[in-house]
């Protein structure tokens, strides 16, 4: 039996939010599906352990925000590598509050739903909620990111779509190392440097200052190691 | 409240098989996410009306065949605009008898599982079976064909990824109308004509054989009308 075949499965990155009394949190998520179309049903599947799980099973509602293509790395991180129990997810970020009473996020988002529960299902670690569509709204177009590309980027095989991009440097410099973070993943590509935080392309990694952090999930440089 | 924000959610596309005593079916889906990975279950959803969904009931247990990106068209088509219960959808087509019993196919497929149901979840037109992976195989590496591909490949706005494709001819001749398929949507554009079937590139609509079928769902070219 080989488990690699579920790589194969495609998927969009979602924020998943939702409420608690006047607490509000949200999720990075990437299993998302609508079921059917009259009356229009969604289901998103949840683990047991997140916050936005204890709070979708307590206000029967929630949100998915659809991330566009060229939403940051720092967004992801920000809603997928930390928890609502220690840190204030939507400092800093923009967002509405929906009919539901959800947080819609507005930036870096195409389009975002709400939705009601219907059905929760336990699913062993995770709950499966289905939801009945409550509000919908297209807020740009664009490309959704998806769940491959989304590895692509952190794994620096295609650039990053930001503003602050800047091309990977001629050949014929000498090759400095990559580092790959050992919480998320990610990979620090000197050849690409990091300008969302201010490092400049051709930056090796011992050169970083010393309070840089993984731009995913947050955790400082001895969590690097050198890629293989 | 506007529901196309539903389209920016994200799928691959998969064909879904069973088995009923000794009778097989498919049929395609996009639907379909990994919920957890200890054990390993997913998730799919199927329309009720569907044979596929009456044979997952009895026997309980699915195959998922992941498409391959460069899946014709023939082979959705076949699959998903077609009834296992008016035609036999694995006529001519490459599969193996899994160790469920269900078929796994084997041609433009990247990798299948196979899967027991554990939860069988009504929600209104469709049911959502919730199945632990009893067998797993990747068959060729490659990128998975998703649904906003496969649209674009129909759309004819993205070229058809066959070793039979031709470009575009040349701009500055004449400009001959695309058609679309009324039944399932299916664009017929002249300059890129249909060679999986035998039709060069720069063949008018109106010059195809009396005979020519789409190659998505089978229906005459009395079923196309003009593009707008």
């Amino acid at each position: 039996m080989d488990l690699k075949a579920l790589h194969k499965i495609s998927y969009g990155l979602y924020i998943i939010t939702s409420k608690k009394g006047d607490q509000i949190n949200g999720q990075i998520a990437n299993t998302v599906f609508q079921i059917s179309s009259e009356p229009a049903t969604v289901a998103v599947s949840i683990n047991k352990q997140n916050l936005t799980n204890e709070f979708i099973r307590e206000s029967k509602v929630f949100g998915i925000s659809i991330l566009a293509q060229e939403a940051p790395l720092s967004l992801v991180g920000q809603f997928g590598f930390k928890s609502g129990r220690d840190v204030d997810k939507f400092k800093d970020i923009k967002y509405k509050t929906g009919t539901s009473g959800v947080p819609c996020i507005l930036d870096h988002v195409l389009a975002y739903l709400e939705a009601e529960v219907i059905n929760e299902v336990d699913v062993g670690t995770h709950h499966i909620f289905i939801g009945r569509i409550t509000n919908a709204e297209v807020l740009i177009e664009g490309i959704p990111m998806t769940y491959a590309y989304y590895h692509q980027v952190k794994r620096g095989s295609v650039p990053r779509s930001t503003p602050a991009y800047v091309p990977k440097q001629a050949e014929g410099k000498e090759k400095m190392n990559n580092y790959v973070c050992d919480v998320c993943g990610y990979v620090y590509d000197p050849a690409q440097g990091d300008p969302e935080n201010g490092i400049a392309p051709g930056t090796p990694f011992d050169k970083l200052p010393e309070d840089w952090v993984c731009p995913v999930c947050g955790v400082g440089k001895d969590e690097f190691s050198p890629e293989n």
